[in-house]
């Protein structure tokens, strides 16, 4: 998608095979910058300090991170070092795990000095991969985006609200959520995105709200709180989020507060749907709320707040009271029946087990695939 | 309420007749200081710089200031100039306006010699009327309480959830949502809060968490995303919320986000409770969100964040994309169909016409009186 007019990815191989460029989504919305990765420990850095965030992104990084080292080091020892260093700066992103399994598998047994070659190839190709998915998250969500707008008599724009970050920063580009909504632009719809803020981490203000600016693309930022209202006032058409994991009946885990959303949707009768692409689907896993374990990130994130000061520089500020208790669940869980719809790669579907089994036969079959 | 183990009032009329105490609310919760009020000037400038905030704690400080101004010169125009003043502190405070009107009703017929002393009791009435009222919301909310705890076998403490401050803080004393909660612990019930930190203004954070936690009731911090997932595990086992303005029918306008948790009750058959006091109900109007207004409050209480830097001091740092568009309605409409009661002071009631009505039918029958 576009800054301010240039394409850019957000992560992007240079041409010389010898160095990747992220942008550093520490410094955003303040501050836009472009970092250089010459080396795996740049990439192992990137990843742990959350420049780069979002599962997509995050397995694309670490296949990038392993593609530098085999260009400086491919020997066996330097092979296995780097697969356990990078492992090791999100222990529990399951992107991360499958890319680096992914090239790591093919580079095995291959003599070290083809190594470096294959490995950046590879990188390339699951970046490359990445787009095509996300692109056709989009296109099979840009229906439901005309529909509506043939219903307001292709005048109105359509207001779609969204939740978090599933933007192109949250993947290589385009996006999950955002996908349907990054075409429906470039067709001409006119589109216009209620952005949550997305407490603790505030996504939504520091990125999704940047993105969708940059790129050219109205929307309104408004707290957590705001979304149900603004629905009961008939000013949402639409709920496009989503998921971090989504289960064989269709359950779906996603960012702290999308199921508060999804049921003022429900009040409403209004559309709620979930980007959920085939690798966010756990096929072992039936009952959400029963199954995953959600993490409590601990108090930091509830208690100060990130943001810059009169004098220019980003601070941390304290809003809650000293040694406050605080309890902080990363992640909830939206039962499948308030769910309208699963936008994936294959098509849409509803949020059912008979719904992804139709669309993904060859997984329902065999969840140990 | 105490203040590690010390009795407080939201405001306090000082015994030599010739100042007033408050709690400088915004230095909360980093900072707990009173602050003396000699003058009206004083009384207006707390008031519209909310210093004191919360509908019937402005109310209370406006007759106050009445008093201070009568003390200092009881002449006819000085009464008129000090009701216009007080008036346009917070021009869409319906307590503001009701007690000046009360108090001014009753100085205006009087000598001026004698307006000193009059003014001065009947604010001390006001609060005093204030405490009795929330007390006895308390005395109607309590046994909603005492229930839960029977059916947990008076072992497991009870677990209920609010949104905002609607504590002691913003009333003279007790609170309203609050009120329930305080007498429950006085009474040795183990009573738990989880507190929504109510974004935009973090009132939960600032004042709910303090206020609680400086009393000795144990509470939790959370974001407002995080309330519909506590209820799905079974960890909230009722809601207290309060009410700026109750319909005929039971509709409820108060603090944005209200709405959603009323929506996660639902969903998870929990009782679902709005303290409201008489004063709250406005007989005048039925459908609340058709009828009531809501204002949008402006993009700064979104884009910015007050907390204490580093340094020990105050800032107002920002925390999203310079120049995006924002929307920020204050408050929302909790439909009647979601609550499960009404606390009023004189008991609980469904949240319909009737059940209104039957609590109290010398308004229902003439909604103009």
């Amino acid at each position: 998608m576009n800054v301010d007019g240039k394409a850019y990815r957000s992560i992007r191989l240079v041409d010389d095979n010898r160095s990747v460029e992220i942008i550093d989504q520490t410094a955003l919305p303040h501050l836009f910058r472009t970092i250089a990765l010459s080396t795996m420990a740049d990439a192992a850095n990137a990843i742990a300090g959350m420049q780069v965030r979002g599962a997509p992104l995050i397995g694309a990084t670490a296949a990038c991170g392993l593609a530098l080292a085999m260009n400086h080091d491919p020997s066996d020892a330097n092979l296995d070092h780097t697969l356990r260093t990078l492992a090791a700066t999100r222990p529990t992103a399951v992107n991360l795990m499958w890319a680096l399994k992914r090239v790591g598998e093919v580079l095995l047994p291959l003599p070290p000095r083809d190594r470096g070659e294959v490995a950046w190839e590879l990188a390339g190709e699951i970046c490359d991969e990445d787009v095509a998915l996300n692109r056709a998250l989009g296109e099979r969500g840009l229906p439901l985006i005309e529909a509506i707008w043939d219903v307001k008599g292709r005048a109105d724009r359509v207001d779609v609200l969204t939740h978090c970050n599933a933007g192109w920063l949250a993947t290589v580009d385009w996006g999950t959520a955002l996908a349907p909504i990054y075409l429906a632009h470039e067709r001409g719809i006119p589109v216009h995105v209620w952005v949550d803020e997305t407490r603790p981490r505030n996504q939504g203000a520091s990125l999704t709200a940047w993105e969708l600016t940059r790129h050219g693309i109205p929307c309104t930022l408004i707290v957590d709180n705001a979304g149900g209202h603004l629905m009961r006032q008939g000013r949402v058409d639409i709920c496009f989020v989503g998921t971090d994991r989504t289960t064989a009946r269709g359950d779906v885990c996603n960012k702290i507060g999308t199921y508060l959303k999804a049921l003022a949707a429900r009040d409403n009768n209004l559309p709620f749907h979930v980007c959920a692409p085939s690798p966010s689907i756990d096929w072992s896993v039936e009952d959400g709320l029963a199954e995953i374990p959600i993490e409590d990130r601990g108090a930091e994130e509830v208690t100060t707040m990130s943001g810059l000061a009169p004098e220019g520089e980003v601070v941390n500020v304290d809003i809650a009271p000293a040694g406050v208790m605080v309890s902080n669940p990363g992640f909830d869980v939206t039962p499948a029946r308030l769910i309208t719809g699963l936008i994936t790669e294959r098509g849409v579907c509803p949020a059912t087990r008979a719904g992804l089994a139709g669309l993904f036969p060859e997984f329902a079959s065999d969840p140990k695939r």
